[in-house]
């Protein structure tokens, strides 16, 4: 039975999240699965490296699904795009993979984006794809903040209480704050690269970097957090509009 | 009376366009003129330096308002991006002006952008906000064409019949096409600047110019259509979402 990997982009907004929900509520997942029923009577039933919450958006999920018949790669996607219309969901790269392949399992790095708007008029072109906020944030402050965070750590504070990882026990590799220019106002842009995060994880860790930034906090206080292992020590859980899946990294790229 | 300067930006899809339509269509203007009455009663007038059309976006549209207080700039702002909400229309700098500050008449020189995607997936993201099409386009034929429509033409060719401007002759003093890296694919931004451009002109030189980019059209064939005077000897005027009205010039800048 031949494996497809899927790169999928996508808009969270109309979405309950990645994942299939009960009957009547719109998931990215159960969107792709009724568009490959379309190709081959189902149920068809698809992995994804990470299980978007509500809202949260992603240029570059991965899935893998399995289909009777030999389809060209590039074939695939178009008959996909074809039946996921009008959604705002969209297959961007296809390829035949082996059987041995799991988008969950065999990814060995999540790469996450969030974009935060720092300007005081609202956000026009980019609601409900950004995390607005009107005060000046000090982002050296929240660079020498995340600093803390990177290594393996702990990370119950920064863990939702639903989170069903079995430990919280894991390495952060890379936050990259960067500043941009946006009109009439900054955007703050975090980079975030892990073998796998926790539930909440990256909202987690943007909220309280956030409260850093506005001074509420002081840097210091992020590594008291963490060291605190306790989900009460977290500051406020941001906004998911702001989240993007950006990529996942296997050991070799079946895109490529 | 003392005059403000609105410098705004919106998106243009829930709009009929900027100008004020018969009672129940939106217009960007109606809104904001509602906003005004919020703070004063009305009637208000207000004046813009392009009325762009239903589907079209600003990033720096200009508009100018007379009001009976003084206002400091700033609260200004605030009180109309409130009473604005949840529109997705907002002012992002205003200014204090003379009372012979008119944003239409006083302004020198109009910037449009126009963003066109190249890929085979539909867009998700910027879904409303580009104009999308599935197949390469030459950039290098379409700076070619581009070339022949620089300086004073009569632009009958690039003008919609309903075009009300007094001459067809123009003045075009820039268009740059830039090539950028997009998700699955390739954006191409068109920066265009005059002095005042004619109704549908900008619209109507992307379409052609696409024709050029898909190896249609020679290049040599735009300056046939332009040397033709004739409006249908143009290409298909292309779709409105992928325009942004980006900038407005006046002899002194009033938001500096």
């Amino acid at each position: 039975m031949p494996r497809y990997a899927l790169m999928i982009e996508y808009d969270g907004s109309p979405f309950q999240g990645w994942q299939r929900q009960a009957a009547g509520q719109p998931s990215v997942q159960a969107a792709i699965e009724a568009a490959l029923a379309r190709l081959q009577p189902g149920p068809h039933t698809i992995a994804a490296a990470g299980r978007t919450d509500a809202g949260v958006h992603a240029t570059g999920q991965v899935a893998h699904c399995d289909l009777d018949r030999d389809w060209q790669p590039y074939r695939l996607a178009e008959a996909l795009n074809a039946h996921l219309r009008p959604l705002p969901v969209a297959v961007v790269a296809c390829a035949r993979v082996g059987s041995d392949f799991h988008a969950r399992f065999s990814a060995r790095e999540r790469r996450y984006l969030f974009r935060l708007v720092v300007r005081r008029a609202p956000v026009t072109h980019d609601r409900g794809r950004v995390w607005q906020v009107r005060h000046r944030l000090d982002a050296g402050a929240m660079r020498q903040a995340a600093g803390y965070l990177i290594g393996q750590h702990d990370f119950t504070t920064f863990r939702s209480v639903q989170c069903q990882a079995a430990s919280p026990v894991k390495t952060l590799d890379q936050i990259v704050i960067e500043e941009l220019a946006y009109p009439a106002g900054v955007e703050l842009r975090f980079d975030l690269r892990a073998r796998s995060f926790l539930h909440n994880q990256v909202r987690s860790i943007v909220g309280t970097l956030e409260r850093v930034g506005a001074g509420a906090w002081p840097p210091e206080a992020v590594q008291a957090a963490l060291a605190a292992r306790s989900r009460a020590a977290c500051g406020p859980v941001c906004p998911p509009q702001g989240l993007y899946l950006a990529g996942v990294g296997y050991p070799r790229d079946p895109f490529a």
